[in-house]
């Protein structure tokens, strides 16, 4: 006869605090538990009474195996819940360059702390799927290409606490927390104003307008919006490929976009090969600042860049004619360079219609920094917005619009 | 000199019951108030300490004005809260036939109760957009078009409860809250799985198999499988246009989809001609089903559906051809009779590959009904899942791949 | 012993006149003949030595089988070839209201020629997938749902002749023959600029401009742009649904477009009752124009077009709700009512952002009106496309825009 | 008084030879001059009398001035005319390494003829955008990037002829040579037996087959179809990015995609990470063949390329994480590895669900190489579609429902 044996219950207790409900990470934490199986009860439950009072929850995992409670753990921290008993963040030496030892902690783009000498140290740039490296005593974010051998890298478990984004508790949201894009058939004036609302408030902290613009910003037609915000000072800092730069040169030089003639001529056949000829002739000159220097490059975006002084960064791709010679044709230089921009403090990224330089430049921004994306194309979007925040959003619209409502926009009210 | 007044404060206390957090009541609500600036104090709250214990808020709204407060009070009853003083319901008749009186309550897919007798009585047959209409003094969901003068017409206010969609708590869920829609770079095994559970559930519970599909269901070659899932009775009705049925006769009389042949050889330029001389001859025979019977139609979708003894419902367009006797051609009586089918007892939907019939039929459908949208387009089912609900599931796939895996699922395990 | 048959010929002669280089008819010929495993003998070429010179081409087709000659001869004469020997035309009656005899000629969207006592006479409102029926002894197109019993419906076969689309001689040409979809990365002033000059010419020639518009239109905010050209006379006929004509009310009555704001405030989640509030309202007045006689309706498109005296036609679909009172809710009353607008004398169609209703009104043009389908997904546009002639293009584009820089360009230089 | 002046002429011959007409290279070359504005008179006209028979044209151009003559000299040979008098081609010395001559001769993807010592001589490797140079006495095409200073470059102008692609005359055509992309709502079975046909041509002319395949080929559960099409020998070198790689070795180390368990379990939240363990693991490995070597890879497309002796080739972009050991980060590095498996003998080309390599590939093919792209995105395909020849076909198409195709299609009739 085979006796029933009770089932064996593993358990362990974690504490939320903050905006627990609003900021979505109690009812997360609630889906978690019950896509995994694991029971919970809620042990204490301290509601913050007014909209900026912070709340408290206890909550106690109860998992039939010890594994699972193992998983359920590592699966509420990442959603802000820590243990209670604080133990110390352990670390594993990189057993080569560019690799990190096994177990490593893989970070998310939200703040976060690891535990040192009993208490909370801020990781510093926060960024997507990279380590965390003890470097001076402190915990950075590094990606694996820069890993050293030897560098103690953090271990996933205790002593780590992810902080989610929450919510502004001080400005009039524009978007409900679901569903931040915005489509084809929804009103586009208040995401521009929320755009200029926040590039205004980087610009009071002192804090960099980042735009990344794929070349549809110049076959558009968006191209002299896209010069005057330039010539405004509103843009700090341009992140785009080698196309966009060769387009703008080759209506500089040539007058057509694409072969195209902007003035309404019938396309000839031979237009096709002006980019090359244009590449051509600024690596003639040696770089886009010479070819402005030596006067064979008058106008449009990269002059303005030269002229204002305006940071540019091209970065290399496959597809790439030529390139320019301004172009950091290596994906991993071109990384390291773009995030040396980011982490020297960009306040608010505008992203332009260029799914590959979006993504590049999504995986490397924190999720803290604001980031509106403007594509014709819904499908781009889709896929930029899976990481979507509160501070995420996406806009369907023509690139050239958007500009000029933002132009006009920032004029008005500055 | 001026004296400084003290705020004017408007109050109303609500509550709300229930999975209050994880149905994301609380989370909208506090979202709702941050939005329209209106300050609240929860005053009491009880925590289910389970996952399957209820939840119990009591919150107290604080507004400047008063017309805020109301505003306020109609938002959040739209996410579920109730005021605490339970008054009844108020109607007004209606004006004219087809027309209802100003202040009416525009209903959503959700359950609902309306206070009639100090006891909450269920509101019958839930779908947007309609009025509610007493009627035996019960409370019916009425569309516009079908009102009576004189008719008792429900009033926006007091004495309406709306219930919001929960989780369901008895199944390993297989996506989390947000974010239904599955993109083409996410594995689709667990939608598959997920439709054949709901088909199963609805079968088990007596209800029906609705199919709403377009014509590319026959043009991408999904017409043979189709063909199965209707004889192997998966299927009990099919919501679909003129052209399905067209397409699907085509290639049954001409071997011809859109003019081009099925077996791979070269389209001849009259074979766009095909799909008008097979609705002549179903026009000539009188009825599909008379069609089938003189022996004119020997296979296909529409010779299954008639020889099944399967529901099929065409519904009408300004883009149609023809078109074919069976075609409901007034918009209003199709959506009458689409109306009484889905009355009839609908347990789950599948949407293949139609925005227009999808949709119309999205309108229809109360939000318990599980829903699966199939479409290779992404921006079909941005457009489908704005309503999206836990219940509502958008698939970016091939409609003929995601037939057969249904299919080969149902087969396996039934 | 097996002896070796000579392969059987089975011979026509066929001729081809006008530009059937350029216009591609030689071209296309040739393609349909290889494909169809056709042999020919091009027996005299005459070619034009000017631009304005037509060509002329007589070509033995040589096939295996009887019944593939009748194939070819069949196809090329849908390119506009014509045998030699020019039979009368054959009728035969109509079997039944709305059913054509068997064999019956199924037209397409050219102009078309029935050989009628020995001449050839031009078929009046070329329009595919139409029967030709003699009418007063005239040939006319006629829709399978307006046939009459005992109607005489030409035959497929001898006495027809159709005449391919050719370029314009007169105009500078804006795009290639092929590829007339303006994607999002190709300058779009010259498609405003051909628009704007289709446009005037319409006019010079008394002809109509007609706007198929789509419920986008107003959701992008090109409502007052729109309004504009409607005011400054440019538009004559607009077709649209439901959609576009509530969602322009709901602005002008709620200030709100699908419950969100305008004024960039944040959407309510009663904001969504509003299209239905003002469907009610309207159906409460009457109609539209009685909506706008009584005062509460006061401005945005539906009011300018009542002001205006503008033509308005309302087509319903089953995705409608209410409908308004105005709306044609059968799909073959709404065809016919777009029919006769058509026929009435449309020289340019602009169709903006609506898939159902440009698919629709492209069924009911003829080829020779000009078109231009702007839509900010190219998927429509790839739909809408495959039609093509030199007549249509296809634009990429935020409706808004193109529609300002129609105005700015029909302003500019009248 | 002022007399008027007779229009000034300035007339120049050319000759066209081939198959003309249905090759369109005499209809372009029309368009292009009636676009230009230049008048012509087609001095002789022998047309090729059956579908072998090449035609021959001769035609003088006359434009009112000689920089008009000049350009439409230049664009009708970009169709394949040449003038009369036929000089030898031109060259001038590259300025610098990476410079090409002001003037030089910008390639096309066409066969290009290069007259030398009185005769055509073949340029080698035909390939868009790049410049021709003498090398060892011999033209080649060079990109920009490997040009040396000093060496040869062919000088724009005499001596140049192109070849257009000639439909081909042995093969049943599938396509009319227009719209060859095949949307959704057409059949794909034709489009799978010509990429079938085209393959089987490929290895009896002893030349390779291509894949250049996107991470969504693993995504969307096409990997097992995919190993097994490698395993079958049909594929012989595969182009991807590190998205591929790493998704295909995420799956076989945990079982996951994106995170997301293959096997319908619901995703966990720290599985987002699995794809930089695998990374991650592969680095300490030293490289995908030595991770195969070890034993840490035991199954998917990289250890079936690794195991069947396949060429791959990973080109790196700036999205990438990691990216794995065998990736080529230098944009121009990859360039040049691939240009050379494809100078090494390409058959056939089937692109799979990626934009950024499809279009890197396609800038490096020969127009001669048939192309296959499948993409469930239209949009992707309209982009890649833009150069299309006789050669080339679309296909709106789940990648797996195609790859499943071809593979039953491959072993059906081999």
């Amino acid at each position: 006869m085979v006796e029933e044996q009770p089932a064996r219950r593993f358990t362990q207790v974690v504490e939320l605090r903050g905006h627990i409900i609003d900021s979505l990470m109690l009812p997360r934490i609630m889906e978690e538990l019950m896509g995994l199986g694991v029971e919970y009860e809620i042990q204490q439950f301290d509601v913050g009474h007014r909209k900026n009072d912070p709340s408290y929850a206890r909550i106690e995992l109860i998992a039939p195996t010890a594994s699972l409670l193992t998983t359920a753990v590592r699966e509420v921290a990442a959603h802000g819940a820590t243990t209670l008993d604080l133990e110390e963040a352990r670390y594993a030496p990189a057993p080569r360059d560019g690799v990190f030892p096994e177990g490593f902690y893989s970070t998310t783009n939200l703040d976060t702390d690891v535990r040192i000498g009993g208490t909370w140290v801020r990781v510093r740039y926060p960024e997507m799927d990279c380590g965390v490296i003890l470097r001076n005593g402190a915990p950075d974010c590094v990606p694996l290409s820069d890993t050293l051998a030897g560098e103690s890298v953090l271990i996933a478990g205790a002593g780590i606490r992810v902080i989610p984004v929450e919510r502004s508790r001080g400005e009039t949201p524009i978007f409900g927390f679901m569903g931040s894009t915005v489509s084809s058939e929804k009103p586009k004036a208040s995401v521009v104003r929320q755009a200029a609302a926040w590039i205004r408030r980087a610009r009071a902290d002192g804090r960099k307008v980042l735009v990344v613009a794929g070349p549809a910003v110049v076959h558009t037609g968006a191209r002299e919006t896209f010069v005057e915000l330039i010539r405004a000072g509103v843009i700090d800092v341009i992140f785009a490929g080698n196309a966009l730069a060769v387009h703008d040169i080759e209506i500089s030089m040539f007058g057509t976009s694409l072969g195209v003639p902007l003035d309404g001529r019938p396309p000839l056949e031979s237009g096709h090969e002006h980019h090359v000829r244009a590449i051509n002739r600024v690596r003639a000159a040696g770089s886009i600042k010479e070819a402005v220097a030596s006067g064979i490059l008058t106008d449009g975006i990269m002059h303005a860049c030269v002229t204002q002084g305006i940071k540019f960064l091209l970065a290399g791709s496959i597809r790439d004619d030529g390139p320019l010679p301004d172009v950091i044709t290596d994906a991993i230089d071109a990384q390291r360079a773009m995030r040396q921009c980011i982490r020297n403090g960009v306040g608010v990224t505008l992203m332009l219609s260029t799914m590959l330089h979006s993504i590049a430049v999504g995986n490397l921004l924190p999720a803290s920094v604001p980031t509106v994306c403007v594509d014709i194309n819904p499908s781009v979007l889709t896929k930029l917005m899976d990481r979507g925040s509160f501070q995420t959003v996406g806009l369907v619209m023509d690139v050239g619009g958007f500009l000029q409502d933002l132009l006009a926009e920032l004029t008005r009210t500055e």
